[in-house]
């Protein structure tokens, strides 16, 4: 049965083979592919609010972030990074992280949650964010350096939260 | 004459008083508005890559790092946070840290700028930068908390570099 919880100290061990081949393959996420243990480690466990694992039978099968997007005046908006292990994709492993990050982004107050470097090429994994309510709000030409394709965009996307909380927002259409 | 050159060390005495105010102000940056100086300092100066000042007579106008907006395969694109003091605006100085910063760009080998961050209120600087060629890429629904105005979008902008260098460049089309 596969678990939900947060991040623990001895999870590394099983942590980090799953961050360091997802990055070495230089498809999905922008970290160098020869990124070091502890550099790794600093992005995903240190500097973020909260970890978490997907852990099933003592495995580690995935793995996601939470932090502020943005300090001060932008910090009502979180960041997330998802990984899923090679061999336990396509089981809804990064549906059910997505979720969880949702529901606890929610619970820590923030009001909105946002991808800033979504790989156009990662097609799975555009799809399941809008599927789970995310939009594109943005698009960076060329800006992603794919290891197989070269140069690709990468997406901006977002998705406000249900706070079930009004908030007064004004919103500046486009000029 | 206002001279653009490296902050060095003594430079700070006058950059910090002209960070503290733009940020206290909450309308343009979302850095905490009572950040404190260390930890502009290290925002400021020591994360990113360079940090130049604007000089006249000895007094700082202005200000302004770069630095890779992402790590390894996103390193190609850089990012940049201008200030100019209050009672500066308007002589053109923004402009000119601008045009400083893509022409050092080039020379350190980046293809593409982007801002992450540009407060859609801010209309003074979103008018420069498409003036100076950058377009709005995207936009993100209420994400910074201006003090006066509650809740406004924040813009992404991109310029694509003149480098003189062909790019392979592997363009996807929106779905």
């Amino acid at each position: 049965m596969l678990t939900l919880r947060p991040f623990r100290d001895p999870d590394w061990a099983g942590v980090w083979p799953v961050l360091q081949a997802t990055f070495a393959a230089g498809e999905t996420y922008s970290f160098p592919p020869d990124i070091g243990e502890a550099e790794a480690r600093k992005t995903w466990i240190d500097v973020p609010m909260a970890t978490f694992v997907a852990e099933e039978d003592g495995r580690i099968l995935g793995t996601y972030f939470i932090k502020p997007n943005q300090p001060g005046l932008g910090a009502h908006v979180c960041n997330c990074g998802y990984v899923v292990a090679a061999g336990a994709e396509g089981r809804g492993i990064a549906a059910q992280m997505c979720e969880h990050s949702q529901r606890w982004a929610v619970e820590h107050g923030f009001l909105a949650m946002q991808f800033n470097f979504v790989v156009s090429t990662n097609e799975r994994a555009v799809r399941l964010w809008e599927r789970l309510g995310f939009s594109v709000v943005g698009r960076l030409p060329g800006a992603f350096r794919h290891r197989r394709l070269g140069y690709v965009d990468a997406l901006v996307m977002f998705k406000a939260l249900a706070t079930g909380e009004a908030r007064e927002t004004v919103y500046h259409p486009p000029p």
